[in-house]
């Protein structure tokens, strides 16, 4: 029997874009089914009922939730090609810790940028360009995060380019003129067709959180 | 050439105690260093300069970081005995999801029993339990969240039943009265020894946190 996989998702999210870059790393055909955020369907509140957040992922009727676990999961069922975490237990610790510095730190950073306003944003701006000259810092001159191959840090990133020129429209900012090796890698990455054909286009990203931003009041 | 470990920690720390189960539980001999973290060691700094923050791991001169992802890596590298995590991928994902919620829920809402007053403090009580009537929900009549054997989620929780003294007393309230199986549950953990002996003494931490609590105004 075919497995059967679902991912509940909404398009916007970097989050449910790792686990598309995922799936299409694998090489894994699956149904997809946007989610309404502003009504959310029996089908995502039964399948995530203590967060109730997409990305989730039905695999043969079971959901997985929360990004990152998706994205190991799927690494760990599909273990036949594309490995996304390194073998090796040290360096599977280092790419989760960085995966994780992308959760904690890249996630609340980057949302001040098209949220706030005033001295919010001015702060805002410099702990975006702190956190990602530290991500620079890590890259070095590798290719990728995982060194010659894409990998789980990269995946785990990546995802946020696409809200880039958002980033920059709203928060006023250059990130090439500041980070111009996290341009240069995100560039690389979408080379990628997994990447390319996972990633929301920057426009309609920036159109959509124009919108956000009218409606809640952000401007 | 046998392996040299060594963990940074500050013994009130509940993921460090994390660290500490694990260690025990695989029967990792370790060099304990308690770090002054008002003057944190240039060892300290130099293995965690992302984050500074304790409990670092150092194997063999390799330091990792983060509690659960030392917990993993230590159940990676040491996989002879005492699995922490399940073999099977599904369930790794559930524990996984479980051990974050307890990151991202548990340490919010047990911080405001004893940092904040007034209405602060009773939203905090309401959250706590809410948090906790949950876990219990997950627990359900099994003996540990692991199932049958204690795991990686029963690992990343109990280490805050250290603090519970401190909660009920700073916070006013009786958690085994609303909370009867998470008391249970852990006193059945702490039947372990390995556990038993990574906890520190909730005495202490109620002391401790006391003096805490004067000097930055908390009261």
């Amino acid at each position: 029997m075919a497995d059967e996989v679902i991912l509940l998702d909404f398009w916007l999210s970097m989050y449910g874009m790792r686990v598309k870059i995922a799936l299409a790393e694998k090489g894994i055909e699956y149904d997809y089914k946007q989610e309404d955020l502003s009504n959310k369907s029996p089908l995502l509140l039964e399948a995530n009922p203590i967060h109730k957040k997409i990305p989730v992922l039905i695999h043969n009727g079971k959901p997985v939730c929360e990004s990152l676990i998706i994205v190991q999961y799927i690494d760990e069922v599909w273990n036949d090609k594309s490995p996304l975490l390194p073998s090796d237990p040290y360096q599977r610790a280092h790419a989760r810790f960085w995966a994780d510095f992308v959760d904690k730190k890249v996630s609340v950073v980057s949302r001040k940028l098209w949220t706030t306003k005033g001295e919010e944003l001015e702060a805002g701006k410099n702990e975006f360009f702190e956190t990602f000259k530290i991500l620079e810092g890590e890259l070095g001159d590798k290719p990728y995060f995982g060194g010659e191959t894409f990998g789980f840090v990269d995946l785990s990133l990546v995802t946020f380019y696409s809200w880039f020129h958002a980033y920059e429209v709203f928060g006023n900012i250059n990130i090439e003129a500041e980070c111009p090796k996290i341009i240069a890698w995100a560039k690389r990455c979408l080379q990628k067709e997994t990447v390319a054909k996972s990633l929301a286009d920057q426009k309609k990203v920036y159109e959509a959180l124009g919108q956000l931003r009218k409606i809640r009041g952000y401007e």
